[in-house]
């Protein structure tokens, strides 16, 4: 069944592994009968920085609340033109696959950028008006799947479940959990390349060979369990109850299957030697 | 005896908490005798996104490799004056505190563009000319202290152990750890104010107060533990040793006294009623 994808991705050079994989998802998504949308972020100049011009009229020109400002923009529709087009391109895609390098352990600023500006109040928080009522797996978002795809310059033992950086997917909760699922995707294991600073051809088209058979899936794999908040699993306070997770504390204790491997099985793993 | 502090900040509103809180900085160092530098990132109208621009001298004007052309400018002295000019305060100061309102369980993107850019090839990473050998504990920031200051809008059970959005430092740790640690400073546990959407003026004068308190201790607060690198406790492909935190896995493991109570004592958690 036609689908419709944005893919949104934040790496300049065409010829790094990330603008890479971003041709194989248009490649192999259009091929799949898929409807494509793109933000590439740096070709659209996306302007990172949340201020004062995201709101043209203030509720309140003495005092800038960000999140009074932006509910008001966002209920009101005075926002940007920028920021109304990519929430329009999110609400009419099924799927997001974010693609970009890995930089200090998160996103590139542009692309932490587009979240800040593009996630209103009134839709991707505070939906329906109810403050923290619906979130993690509930929220405007809900029924759409979305998946990040980063490159790595690290060896992957650097980011091993007691590799020194911290297991990427870890790293990655305040992005997967915290950005994603909060407003209601179901969001699918990531998929990350490692050694990037030195990648072989070989290693570069098993990256893309790996990467093709995600993008298949996209509509069949399984998200990462996370536990959804009103699903009987939290507290009022939204803490975990004693009895789920029993003695779990942390990250991983959000993820109904503790048992990682289920996840870290789908997420592949492309490496290089790292140079000395 | 006095010292020089950066005071990082991404904040525009001179009435929020954060700037309450950088006020509150500035007067308290500067009773204590210290020089405060500032970085006032929205006022400096820092530019956010890390791309060619940054490279006024192309190593290589074929191909944009932000590494290579990283190393190369900071190598040569081509990089642009901005990023220079932070630099030079980091590399002066004694210590670097950060101070921001929490935006989707990170940095403004405009703070995480000051990460990008001026944590160049060079000095932050790939210190030496010598890939990864001298990082986390080590690196050009060695001796130098930092902290972070953080205003968040939920309430604090949301980020107790076992709360929803997982516990803050780990949220922070690829802040903490993997921007900070990582080139070298010794790094402080993480001062936090909880439910900044609603604060009373009491609870504000709170935060302020215990604000005072971790600054006057600066110079004192013993740093999070975090296992240095090349102290012993890795293996040469930077995994745990079998013998430490044995049978831990996960972003916690690199603590060394896994006894997290140590740090929470010091994290000052001043909230109030979240607003239905």
């Amino acid at each position: 069944m036609s689908k419709r994808v944005l893919v949104i991705y934040a790496q300049p050079e065409q010829s790094s592994l990330t603008r890479q994989l971003v041709d194989v998802s248009v490649k192999c998504l259009t091929a799949q009968g898929h409807e494509v949308l793109q933000s590439d972020l740096y070709a659209m100049r996306w302007k990172a920085t949340f201020d004062e011009h995201d709101f043209p009229e203030r509720a309140n020109s003495e005092r800038l609340s960000f999140g009074a400002e932006s509910a008001h923009a966002y209920r009101h529709r005075r926002q940007t033109a920028d920021v109304a087009a990519e929430q329009d391109k999110v609400l009419a895609a099924d799927a997001l696959i974010f693609q970009f390098p890995l930089w200090w352990y998160s996103m590139p600023a542009i692309m932490k950028g587009w979240i800040d500006r593009v996630w209103a109040a009134g839709l991707a928080h505070g939906y329906k008006d109810a403050g923290n009522t619906y979130r993690y797996g509930e929220g405007a978002f809900k029924g759409k799947r979305a998946m990040l795809s980063v490159a790595v310059g690290g060896p992957p033992h650097d980011y091993s479940e007691r590799g020194i950086n911290g297991p990427l997917e870890q790293l990655l909760f305040p992005i997967t959990h915290g950005s994603l699922y909060f407003p209601g995707f179901d969001v699918l294991p990531t998929f990350a390349v490692y050694g990037t600073g030195a990648l072989t051809a070989a290693s570069a088209a098993a990256a893309k060979e790996a990467w093709r058979t995600r993008l298949q899936n996209l509509f069949e794999d399984g998200p990462i369990p996370f536990r959804p908040q009103n699903g009987g699993d939290y507290t009022r306070t939204n803490e975990l109850r004693p009895h789920v997770a029993a003695g779990q504390t942390g990250l991983m204790a959000h993820i109904a299957d503790s048992n990682e491997a289920q996840t870290q099985r789908l997420e592949a793993q492309v490496s290089s030697r790292k140079p000395s």
